[in-house]
């Protein structure tokens, strides 16, 4: 028998999308808006699903202070306030896209989280686009 | 490596339910206030879901401005301001229910979209009320 | 002292906006799509505020329940799952743009009112256009 | 073909997470706030998802009405405006956790449901702590 | 020229609404659901509203991490997985209703805030039933 | 007999608040990590507030196709998917604080719109953080 629970969070954050392969021109036909080299900005809010069986001497899936913990830790430690492009090493080299960030932030999160519990991560970048991912 | 998107639309139009083969009686009996001759209508809040992989160049699945495009030409321009019973010709023969119309949206916007992707239909008839189709 | 209170409600409708007195070209050119003859429909969001003081009895400014039905009874069964063009008394002769159904709701409600309270009328035509009303 | 649909319920609720088989001490350790032996409460948010084929002559999955009616009888009548803990015979001696609440209100809905259908519950418990149980 | 900003918190506590000077009768008559000896509870949304200039050095009205502890201090401390009945000084002789806390929240906050300052509160008991208070 | 309307937008941008005649040492006592040299970012949502008389012949307030070109010409167009520090005239040499942007675009919007209304901004940086302003 397995539930799934959810704790939710956020981060705001800049970043730029292009190609470092690509030449303005292409990088603007195809980012567009986003491609301004000065960067823009979203209120990035994440929602970390686990699924696990309940404890019995808990009734808890997961402790969500533990959970609450490892995401300020992992994560808004890491992206809140900061530039994704400049500020941190995962995207040095990866385009910080929507679903590259949802991407990496799963792949943090699943070298942290017990491997008996399953891990998707839902990413709205705006209140119009959001990411999914579960390690399929 | 399958990863989901979503973007978000929506428009605005007028319904009635009803079975033409059976009489006013029965009508307002199964489907009660929804059955006004006279339409009644709502917002409707449309989730369009695309699964695939990440494209390397982009980090994206799909372009979003092409998403929103297509849904655009194909949803919004199709049954926004629209009396869906009278305007529409999805909806000549066929109940507009909220499960319907999942199903009718999903039917053509599949056809438009790349078979490489899989597709799911959100829709929301009001805040208490929301359907969703996947192609099960 | 004196606080305010709000009760939210909703009601689903059809409308079309267009002046008898103006022909097809020049209603079409001023309400757009809003002028289908067909109708088209909102969920309408409501939030009826009442302004006064606490009964030191009750702790409340007004109870509850009884804003509730009075929402029920004079706003609700009037206009939810109605035609307001074809259907309601209110807007046989009169626009029903969000800014006079919010003007009507006022009136119906400021009648029906005690009046030793202040009343204030919001209503969500979509998420995106809002009116309000105070009695101004 | 099979498509899901949601209605959507709330009920406010009193709770205090224990454990009776432990001291006060490891209580506080592993509830903290939540072991306040005078309760705390919340407001619970109650999504049912209900899946299965679209009936040919209703265009519905199931009948709104008679899910909001199942739901408000089974589950509002029960735990809304009670204390779990004291009030209900579900919790009497099961830890009234978020995920044994949504665990409970799959089962009493179960029992209830046409077994044609396959059930979903979620249930928010804070904006920022929401659980899901599908019966796998 | 005055401009206002606001902090959102929130917290979740149990409560019981009655008079002690009246029956039981009474009270079920005047409070129903919410007489209920043991309790039920929500989670109160709170918004706290800061009137005044801009200080042309910061560019801020007030520093949102001063409203943001006081805040947390004054009120999550207080109230925050509390039964108000019986846990807190403030409603030891007054009945928690919505109006009563969101007249307590700003009667505290008015105390620990600058007097150059107007102050506005906000509290939201449920979706459907929200109270203001500014000082009036 | 004055009416309120509104109309929502949104823009991305970045941004990073600081006080260029302060050290960094001050700047970041005072800004935390909102003066990341290397910017930050945030869905800001707009709310445009017009009140004014109802024309009889249209029943509008104003035309919501006005205000909302009126918007994006003015407000989107300028600020959407930039660097506030440094791609705009108006945050050249003013800090680019919730205050300050609410208070930049109400006096950009008072200037285009007709003095016969009254005009009430509202900016939400995040979903915790609002200022608003009214020409007060």
């Amino acid at each position: 028998m397995k539930i799934s629970v959810c704790r939710k969070a956020h981060f705001n954050a800049a970043h730029r999308l292009y190609n470092p392969a690509w030449d303005m021109a292409k990088n603007d036909a195809v980012f567009g808006l986003c491609n301004n080299p000065n960067f823009h900005g979203h209120n990035y809010k994440l929602e970390v699903w686990v699924k696990g069986e309940i404890d019995p001497e808990t009734g808890y899936v997961i402790d969500m202070k533990d959970l609450k913990e490892l995401i300020k830790t992992e994560i808004e430690d890491r992206f809140d306030h900061k530039n994704l492009n400049l500020d941190t090493e995962e995207f040095k080299e990866l385009n910080p896209t929507a679903e590259n960030i949802c991407y990496v932030i799963w792949t943090i999160l699943r070298e942290k989280l017990n491997s008996k519990f399953e891990l998707k991560i839902r990413l709205e970048e705006t209140e119009r686009n959001i990411v999914e991912y579960s390690g399929e």
